[in-house]
């Protein structure tokens, strides 16, 4: 296994285990623990991949699904240790590498196969990095990312639209601008954890003046 | 750009802004009325294709995305304009006429396609319409429409079932069954929306008599 | 109409009813009745389709959505009946037949189209099981059984890792350890409505303390 497989299951491990911790407060069993988490590490680049029209990509690799699975098993049965609050911070970064990671490569990918540019590769960048945890809040009865305040979706963005620019007009750098992208989304990603930044209020609707609202 | 391809436009654009106000008196930010605005009007079209198995109509044509996209945002800014009764009430009736338009032009292509003939064309049809608005209302964890008693999604089943039986028995009137067809499902939601109609209580089941339910 | 069909029918028919009686306790609309019971007896079999890449099965033979429309009307106009204790519990039994029955035929359908094997033939076998239960649960706004303590998915995955394996390994006697690992599946699910089993403290997280939670 190359170091560039390696960094992949690190991050692919690191999604599987926040996507296990954000729901195991609920009190689920072993199996649903390693459903959600599997889908919160694969279903992003799951969807990204029947919107292509090609072979998702766990079908032709299983590892990633090795990898999600014990992961989510390790998330479960370490979760005492894992509550310890350095240690979910940790996974925290790692979670926010992995969105990086996995964003610019779903970009690059989308590009590549001529598919829908410029839009599409944008789209389909943030899907991979935010699908898979909206199923699992879905199907956990979570309120998604898209309904709270938390700065996720919105590095993943900018990031995608930056590499997607540097891939029209500067295409012989794509290395040095995939790098950066990548390293813009997880510092982003970073700040906000370390701050605990969130959406600014003048960026929202004002909700209705119901208290129950 | 013809005629056609501008009457869809606004229709995408008629979708994407009611989307937007459905759920914006939550508080969202910008980035999450995008994503749900683009969602609702593209996504029951989004799961015909893939259910299809044919390339998704918005990466062909970005023209569909963008116009999501700039409907979202002008919904997002000018939602205290929207929010007047009867530009709200014009939006609904833009509303209803793209999904009789959406409705008809899906089981159109299924039907060309000879998918599932002649029970798929209606089901794809009804999908298209309703499909969006049913992923915006499950990621903004909001009741979706199959749990009121909202009349929707009937007139366009009963808009798509007569086109597939002219299809069927009177193929050579095609371009009239069509208009006719759009105009009774945006005839019978207009009187819905006008008469604020629901479904009549012996078409439902009766609730348990538990009053939390 | 052969046997083997005959069953299908009836398992699928079973899926349908049980799935509009789940929902319909909310009081819900004929439509949403229809559109609900239908999808939960397609809708496991349409993503497995769907990450398969080839056509889903109900465009290929229509009797499959004519079966889960009638029953799904049946169970809807018939539920005063189906509330029976008996009956009801009747319904559970070749409810988990069907489940038995589609996870198995469709590990064997994965594992013929050399799909992923080992893990995807596991992982479609139980999707096509719960998946179509799973969405109508998020779209008609209650708890998934991912979320519960019902020991459905658990009887399902172990029956469809036995026939894997024994594809691996004995695949001379796949007839005979298909129907073992159905009556595997059917002989755990109905020991669980018999006795009311449910998944032990054990594998399970320990809810916060947090009353509320």
């Amino acid at each position: 296994m190359d170091i560039a497989t390696a960094v992949q299951m690190v991050a692919i491990m690191a999604f599987a285990m926040t996507g296990v911790i954000a729901i195991s407060s609920r009190g689920i069993d072993l199996f649903s623990a390693c459903v959600l988490g599997t889908i919160t590490a694969l279903g992003g680049g799951t969807i990204r991949d029947i919107i292509l029209g090609v072979p998702v990509f766990w079908s032709i690799d299983l590892n990633y699904i090795w990898a999600a699975l014990a992961a989510s098993l390790l998330a479960f049965i370490g979760k005492p240790l894992l509550d310890r609050q350095h240690l979910f911070r940790l996974m925290l970064y790692l979670d926010g590498f992995g969105a990086a990671l996995f964003a610019v490569q779903a970009s690059n990918k989308v590009w590549d196969l001529e598919f829908g540019i410029p839009a599409a590769p944008v789209i389909l960048g943030v899907v991979t990095a935010i699908g898979g945890g909206l199923i699992r809040d879905v199907l956990a009865g979570h309120p998604t990312l898209l309904m709270n305040r938390d700065l996720y979706a919105i590095p993943v963005l900018l990031g995608c639209v930056l590499y997607v620019l540097s891939l029209a007009w500067i295409p012989e750098y794509r290395p040095i601008s995939g790098a950066l992208s990548i390293a813009l989304i997880f510092g982003f990603r970073s700040a906000v954890i370390h701050w605990r930044l969130s959406v600014p209020h003048w960026l929202m609707t004002k909700p209705k003046d119901d208290s129950r609202a």
